[in-house]
């Protein structure tokens, strides 16, 4: 039930028309909280912000949510004035539906970049909505663009105070780069927990997920993770149970991070690069996702080729210290170089290994104590058709 | 004539076999110059760097070079000491060839990383090298990889002096980013000019030359451009002669960039970014070089796709400041938006425009005075097929 697998939320979608060529898709997905959140949100570094979001940071700063309305099919961006009569239109009638105020909504839009919102169709599709526990896959696939399936995590905690589960639901499928390029994430809690101390923990967890993901390098307009919290729980965050909390909300949000790259555009492979014996944290952060978003080195894990050379290059241009003498290379479980040597492969086990649907590649830089993960998915042409051919 | 273009140089080229599979190709070049040049040097800005590059940084710093001596097949990258040690006996076999110290000679190869060169090989080769005027097109074909067709630029340059010229070479194809990633390039002049001005100049050219176009994001081990000058013409470029100097030098340099972009891998369309109205020189750069690279850019340009969506968002990404709502974008002198309102174009002739070889993309920012252009290709399925292949 993902994102209603937290006490006290709801969820639907409903088919209002956003694109109308396909009318009878489920286009706009709603959940809503019994009572008002506390709530973290991290947005796009797009400085291209798309309206959706500007409203949604105007009504955070003026009051706690009480749910969230999400469009797929259009992105309500590089739309002017008239993107956030119509963002804040869509909040109003998602907010009748659920009995709440506008500003209680948080709103957001993935689709085309510069076609209007049809906000009217919108609006009238939401006096249809219906709202329940059931309604979490609904909702899961509403929001989807070219995904071709839904995403979505829970995880349930014992803390000393009580238990408190977390669920989310998330969308990629293009355009999807670290720093929150391209996704809308969204995650449930019914714990008890500071305003501050949630907006740590999203911030950490986003680091280590949806900030090492990467699918083509391109950043969206539109991205957007929101984890609200309603305390319906009645279990408190706080002390030590921090870490157990964080821990789980983390594991949400890799397997929905994962779940975006193993469904990018034209992929046939999730690639998860580890980077150990790095000189720092932000060196083996910068060195694997450098990796995983080379186009040199998906394509070659396309093609089945274990090219350690491309790795090594790309580590040697991410700004990570590199020194090729004392670096490993292992593919595949494969050992393709050895502290400055290239290694005797065999050729047909490795061909073998990379032919499967899960590639690992780990990089031993020699240099220190430090590591990081970061995951994506290989090139193909499939990629290219599918974005040759997006808009028209 | 190109890289013999300017008096007092020659050149020439073998086939060594580097790739044993193709022992009649042509794959070592040497240049050289009747007497000791200036030079201007510069290199990858990968911390991995191949071993040509070690050892030409130690001869430069030593001795001013006679000649250069290029292998292609082999990147000689990821080597280790042997790496260094096959470096240095081709700059050996080189030297002997044209008469001049192992220490004159500059040496740079490319291709496939982490293989041994094979310098006896290179070195057996070389014994039948003949240099001449002609020999400057059997060495531009003999640099290239997987490049289509060999790069070359020639200007001649009416200074107050007398007149001097300059003549260049460049490979591509993959690899290509900005900040020298991926290329090589050997330009060559007869004029005279102190040391620290051809530095000056060179940086200043390639900045808006090398340093502005993109195949695929990815940079080498391997990059190198060189501009050698022997001062054969007798004439000087000092004082407000070296804005002509500069000026034909950079237009070499743009004509050899803009060369290897036309052919990069997989490369159907030369796109050229324009971007005016910035803030700052930095800020339109960055946001012609980010178009310019964005796989999904690329991939609709391919697709003949007017998604100016996608060039606002990757201009939105690049760090530069941007503010859709006070934007323009032209694709293919269509305007697509302006002034943060999406235009009504007309489908079937941006079509045609964008189905033609050469796509113009201009982004007015309206924030500012400022201009930049960059130069790429668009993304198509044979560039995943090229790289999923190559060294296997």
């Amino acid at each position: 039930m993902s994102i209603t697998f937290a006490a006290g939320f709801t969820a639907g979608a409903v088919a209002c028309g956003v694109k109308s060529d396909v009318p009878e898709r489920l286009d706009v997905a709603v959940v809503a909280s019994d009572r008002p959140c506390t709530v973290a949100a991290l947005y796009t570094t797009n400085r291209v912000v798309a309206a959706p979001l500007v409203v949604t940071r105007r009504h955070l700063a003026g009051a706690r949510p009480r749910g969230i309305v999400v469009n797929s099919g259009n992105a309500n961006a590089c739309t002017g004035e008239q993107g956030e009569r119509d963002a804040e239109a869509m909040a109003t009638a998602a907010a009748n539906a659920i009995g709440a105020r506008p500003e209680e909504l948080i709103v957001a839009s993935t689709g085309v970049i510069g076609v209007p919102l049809p906000a009217e169709r919108i609006a009238r599709g939401l006096m249809g909505l219906r709202l329940s526990r059931e309604g979490a896959s609904d909702a899961a696939r509403a929001i989807m663009t070219t995904d071709t399936r839904p995403k979505t995590s829970s995880r349930e905690v014992a803390l000393s105070g009580g238990t408190v589960r977390i669920g989310g639901m998330a969308k990629g499928a293009g355009m999807i780069h670290p720093n929150l390029a391209t996704m809308l994430a969204f995650v449930t809690t019914d714990a008890a927990i500071e305003e501050s101390l949630l907006r740590g923990y999203t911030s950490e967890a986003a680091e280590t997920s949806f900030n090492a993901v990467s699918v083509d390098g391109d950043t969206s307009t539109n991205d957007m993770l929101v984890v609200l919290a309603n305390g319906a729980s009645g279990t408190r965050v706080s002390g030590p149970d921090g870490t157990e909390f964080l821990h789980a909300l983390t594991e949400v949000c890799v397997e929905l991070a994962v779940a975006i790259v193993a469904d990018g555009e034209g992929a046939t492979k999730l690639v998860q690069v580890t980077v150990s014996g790095a000189r720092s944290r932000d060196d083996a952060r910068s060195a694997a996702r450098t990796i995983v978003a080379s186009s040199l080195v998906k394509a070659a894990i396309h093609g089945a080729d274990p090219n350690w050379g491309r790795i090594l290059a790309a580590a040697g241009r991410s700004g990570a210290e590199v020194n090729d003498r004392l670096a490993s290379v292992r593919i595949a479980g494969h050992c393709a170089f050895e502290r400055g040597r290239p290694m005797p492969l065999d050729a047909a086990a490795v061909r073998h290994a990379l032919e499967q649907r899960f590639v690992e590649i780990e990089l031993e830089l020699g240099l220190g104590a430090d590591g990081a993960t970061a995951w994506g998915c290989d090139l193909s042409a499939e990629y290219v058709r599918i974005n040759a051919e997006y808009t028209t």
